[in-house]
Formats: structure tokens, sequence, C-alpha cells
């Protein structure tokens, strides 16, 4: 196989961590300053490395094997939320970096080509998993008038960044054969479990309903409690019935949010007379999701019929299906894993999304987790033990020999 | 006993209607134009009738008995909510005219003194009860600089008014040895339970408390529910396990409201970290509100044993004691009901605030109800049977009479 270089890794991934550092987090969004200038660096180690790279039209830094394909594609995003921690996206930036540079050098491998890639946005600063889209031909002219939270369109944004006018690099169907990605888990499964790496079995799906509690409003004092009709009484029924009836249809992976909650008019001395919760559930099965639909909107149907309020549920149009990962990728990685670690991995879902969804719509993909500490993400304590990080470079190394040795 | 004019009353009542009145609701609160004008034409009305009228340095009007004392204060506001019903107020200042005039009139009691008034501000529009306070004495200098919602002054309403450098009419406790005031229940019991006349045991007391629900804030993907310290979650349960506690210990006619419910930080894909609510409770004895403030207490003390967010109550400062009536003067009103409507009255609390409060600390006060058509106040559509009006005034009458005439 190949022998990756732990120290170059970490020595890579912690220079990365001082664009934007902040204490111990990042800040680094998408066309800030800090983002620009990793990706200028970031440019120059792929160079170093062997590859051609450039930044291509909306940011994407693509890192080019001289080699002729098949190919792997292997990377992730290198901009951040607007706190963030150092390894969500940067992590699996690295790992391309690290991999291909360490094919190329090796004779044994030296034919085989990987195509590192730092992708643009995933985090939404402008428009999710915007570099992804771009790649695959998903991004449009109307996607380029969306704005970051200050207001400025993804076309200012690239103008201001130096970068309008260079050609976007695209998908190549006969060269790239798969897209691999790591990343930290975000959650505390595998730490829990005492596993040291996750094989991704596919990123959960998303789905929301509205809820609408429809009372009557009325005087606090001169209103006897039999002929009440207090929306917030029914929304707390409502929200805590829900929990059983969403758990007795619920996988062990399922989660379920009740985020936003509203009351009205929102006065002590008034009986509510309306009231809204939104309920997000997540999960990698869409039957799962259908029954977990089923089983809200049936309490809210039943709550009506028992109670005093209507409770109606509406669900979101913005939904997200799960993306299953490519099972003949999934077990390249699975028995790389298993020669390491053995019997210290898992296979997993994912519960947050990747821009593996965007790109699994046009070749194979799969995924690797290692262990975040405490489960924590999105946030300036995250981190992982630098020893899961230095495995998990070497597990991917291993299964894009396989993978690629397989394709020739 | 005496006969007060049902014709008269009604009249004077539809007459006050005029000022401010939008469709079947009116439209005076305290220091508009409309409230000047009425305070106007009520202290000619008074005059008419035969007392010495006068508007004070508040607004207050008063209708001073030609007689000597013992005299009773009858009467009520004539503010109202700024979109207020017709009969909230007024009907209890006409009925203090109108008793006034009727005992003049009729030689068997020309003798007795009733001394009528129209109390300025009951609603609050500056300050709650502002008029009877200054009556007793209770509003001080600094009171003065209370604002309505537009920022205006009380002082500087009261010299836009007109009314600055007016003498302020003061309690006279030699003279003033009883107040009466008559008023719509506001409320439903009487309506179902087909009586006609509520006698007030007690104006509610009110308390209030702020609960604070203490979790974790996290990500609505990655965290696995069993990890979870959801606010919002908490809450429900809290909210819904409430309304048994408060139950179990609150008596026919308490009333709570949790009207006001917050979650922070309120995003579909967070995990809430903090929620809130207010629970406010009425009841007429101040001991079923220390039974219902402990349960509701307690309830948050169980949680914060049982589940991973903490729950804290907080009970609110501004509380209001249970206001009891005299029962002496209330065996008068109830006498003289039964004598005319035998077993069609009740012996009820007042689930809402009134002048009665305030005066009750300095003399004896009773309250007299009449039937509100289903129970709606404080709105356009308040309303009240013409016969009741009429029969509530004579009841009154006819106690006021059996009152003084035992204070001789």
């Amino acid at each position: 196989m190949v022998e990756i270089d732990p120290e170059r890794l970490l020595q890579d991934l912690h220079a990365l961590r001082e664009f934007g550092r902040s204490g111990p987090g990042v800040v680094r969004p998408t066309y800030s300053d800090q983002d620009i200038e990793a990706r200028n660096w970031l440019r120059q180690r792929m160079e170093a490395a062997g590859l051609q790279a450039s930044i291509d039209g909306v940011g994407n830094v693509i890192g080019r094997s001289p080699n002729d394909g098949p190919a792997l594609v292997i990377g992730s995003h290198s901009d951040t939320q607007p706190r963030g921690g150092w390894l969500d996206g940067a992590m699996g930036v690295i790992y391309g970096l690290e991999i291909a540079r360490a094919l190329l050098a090796d004779p044994a491998t030296s034919h085989l080509a990987v195509d590192a890639v730092a992708w643009a946005d995933e985090e939404g600063t402008y428009s999710s998993c915007l570099g992804a889209r771009s790649f695959v031909g998903e991004l449009t002219e109307s996607d380029m008038a969306e704005c970051n939270a200050e207001g400025e369109s993804i076309s200012s944004a690239i103008e201001r960044a130096g970068l309008s006018g260079r050609p976007t690099a695209s998908f190549e169907p006969d060269r790239h054969r798969a897209y691999l990605e790591a990343h930290i888990e975000q959650g505390p499964y595998l730490e829990e479990q005492g596993n040291r790496i996750g094989v991704v079995t596919s990123i959960v799906g998303i789905r929301g309903i509205r809820f609408q509690f429809s009372g009557q409003q009325n005087h606090a004092g001169t209103t006897p409690m039999k002929r009440r009709q207090d929306a917030a009484v029914a929304m707390f029924e409502f929200g805590h019935r829900l929990q059983s009836e969403m758990a007795a249809v619920a996988s062990p992976t399922s989660v379920w949010t009740t985020g936003v909650v509203d009351v009205e008019p929102g006065a002590e001395s008034i009986i509510p007379g309306a009231a809204a919760l939104t309920l997000q559930f997540r999960d990698a099965d869409d039957n799962v999701l259908e029954a977990m639909q089923n089983a809200a909107l049936d309490l809210a149907r039943a709550m009506t019929g028992e109670s005093p309020v209507s409770v109606s549920g509406t669900p979101l149009r913005e939904k997200i299906t799960p993306t299953l990962m490519a099972p003949e990728l999934r077990d390249h990685i699975g028995t790389a894993a298993d020669a390491l670690v053995p019997g210290a991995w898992v296979e997993m879902p994912s519960a947050a999304g990747h821009d593996s969804m965007v790109l699994s719509h046009h070749l194979p993909c799969a995924m690797l987790f290692i262990p975040s500490i405490n489960g924590i993400s999105h946030d300036f304590a995250e981190d992982s033990d630098e020893d899961d990080i230095a495995l998990g470079c070497q597990v991917l190394a291993n299964a894009a020999v396989s993978i690629l040795t397989e394709l020739q």
C-alpha cells in the first residue's frame, strides 16, 4: 500500500488553521479575506505536491493529478461556520492533499491519479455546497444572486475576491470515477462506542413540519378554566406527547427538534389565542422519515378531536432526502479500516449534511468519519485526537489505492 | 324602600355611551377629549339631580349630596379601555347618579346622603385606579410623572385637560361610611348559572411566577436524543404537567395562564438551550394562591431532579392580594336581591380588579354584579340585558337605603 506522513499532514492542518484563527477556533467564512488567503495557500501546497493546481471561478481549489484517469476526487471544503472549529472541512481537504502527495511520491502508486479539492461555501455563508454544485453543473445563473447575511451577492463577492472571469472546474465523467470525503463525525457515537473509524452508510434526510394551534384569545382573569381554548396549553400537551409518538417509530439514530416556538399575543394577562412550533426531524432512511411525519401529523389530528384547540401541521417544502453512499466504495474503506484497527470501526449514518450529498447524484461517493471529542462541532471547542486524524488519513489512503487499483 | 326610574337610568347610560362611541363600543380613554366631555356632562347631570357636583384636580367627578352624613359613596369609573365596551365602569357611575337622584326625590328617603362618583383612570391609561388613589391620599407626587403609551405624563395630561390647579376631592372618614360599586361581571358565571345578581365576596388576588428552563444549546442533527438537554422539551412537559398540579389545589373559581413563552435561540436546526414561561394565577383566597404557588414551584423542583434540564421559578414581585368585601354590606345587598329575585342571586368573587380594591383599605366596600352576555368584556361586543341593568340598580338602591337607615 502507501504510507502517508502523519507529521506533514498535521503540520499542514495546523498551518491552515492559522487563516482566520480565533483562539482554538477558526473564523473563515466563504469569500472572506482569510478564506481567499487560505485558498491561495492551498493552491501552492498542491503545486508543491506535484499537482496542477488552480482556483476556479467560484473559489474551488482543484489540484489535478498529472496522471491520466481513472481518477479519484478526494477532499472537502475549506470555508468555516461564522464561529467554526478547526477541523470541519479543513481535515478532509488536507487528507486529499496528503493522499495525492503520498501516492505520487511512492513508486508503487505514482501512476495512480488523485485530484485533491477544497470546495467553496459548503457551510452556506452564501449558498450551501456552492462549489460542489458548480462542479457538477447544478449552479444556475439565478443562484448567483443569492446573498450572505450582509446582503452581498455571490457575484459581487466573487468579483471582490478577484475570481470573476476565471473558468469553473467541471466534473469529467470519464476521468472522475469516485469521490471520497473524510470528516470529523460532529457527534458522539464513535467516541461513546470506542470506535476510531466510521464508514458512512448514508447522509440523513431532513424534513420539517410547522404546527399551528388555533384557540381563542381571552381575558386571563374572567375566563373560567373550563371555557378556555388556550393555544399555549394545547402546544405544551402536543410538544410533550410528541416525544413518545416520535420515539415509537424512530430508528436508533433518528433525531427530532422543536427549535422554533411562538405564542400570541404574548401577554401575562391574556389567554393565548394562537401558538406555533416547528418540528425538524432527521433519519438516514426515507421510510423512517415518512413514519415520523405520519406520527406527528396523526397526533395533531388526534388532539384536534380531543381538545378545544385545533392543531394543524403543514410539512415544509424544503426537505432533504437521505443520500446513500456507494456500497462498493464503503467496502474498500471498511476493509482498509479493519486491517489497521480490527473491530474498532463501524458503519454509521451521517447526521449532518456534506458536499457528498450533491456529488453523489453524479458519481459514486463515500465518506469516512473520525471521532469528535465530546461530539462537539460548529464551535471553537471542536477537536479530535491527533492519532485519530493520522489514522483516518492512512485508512482513506489505503482505500484510495485499492479502489484505483481495481479501476485500472 | 325607593323606586329607581329604569327609563331615566337607561337614557343616561345611552347618553354617556355617545362620548367616544365607536359602533357598539366606546373609545374613551382617560383625559381624551371624549373623556373630559363625558365628565362635564356627568357633572351637569349630577347638578340636575340636586347634587353639588364638581370635577376635581385629577378628573374625578363628585356629586355631593346636600344632606349631612353619614353618607354612602356610590359609583365607578367613566374612562374606558382603548377599545372598550359601553358598560364597563359607565354602568356603575350612572347607578350612583340614579340612586342619589331617586333617594332625593322620594320624601321617605330624601334625608339620606348618597355622594355619586365617577373615578378617573381605573383602566390605567396613565396609572390604574388613579382617581380612587387620589381620593384616599395614596397618589404621590412621583406618581404624577407616570405616562400613557404615547409618553404623556399625568401632570401634562391634567394641564392639557384644563384641570390643573383644581382641588382634589378627599375621603372624609366622618361622612363617607361605605362605598358601593356596581359592575358588569365581565365573565360568564352568572349567565351560565341563570343568576341575575352577583354579590361580590372578594376581588381576586393575582400572583405570577417566571419559570426558566436551562439546558444545553446544540446541533439538531448530530446530537443524539439521549444526550440532549432540550429546554423546549422540558418546558412542554412542565406546561403540560402544570395543568393537573394546579387543578389539584385550585378552588372552583381559580384561574391560571401561561401567556408569555420564549425559546432560545429559536432556530430550526438548533436544540434550544434556554426557555422561559410566565405563569399568572388568580384566586379570591390568599391561602389558595399560596397553595397554587407551592404546587408550581414544587413541580419545577421535581422536574429539575428528573430531567437533564434545570427548571427554576421566581415569584414576581408585583402581586395583588385578594380584597375582601365588607360582610355586613354584602348582607344588605344579598337581602335586597333575594327580595326582588328570590334564589336568582349568588355570592361570587370578582375575577377582575376594580376601584374597590383601593378604597377598601380606607372604608367598608361592597360590589354588585349583573350578567355579561356571553361573558364578553374589554371588547366592543360587551353588553348586558336591559332588564338586568335596571334590576341591578333597584337592588343596589334598596341596599343603599337599608344601609343608610341602619347608620342613622
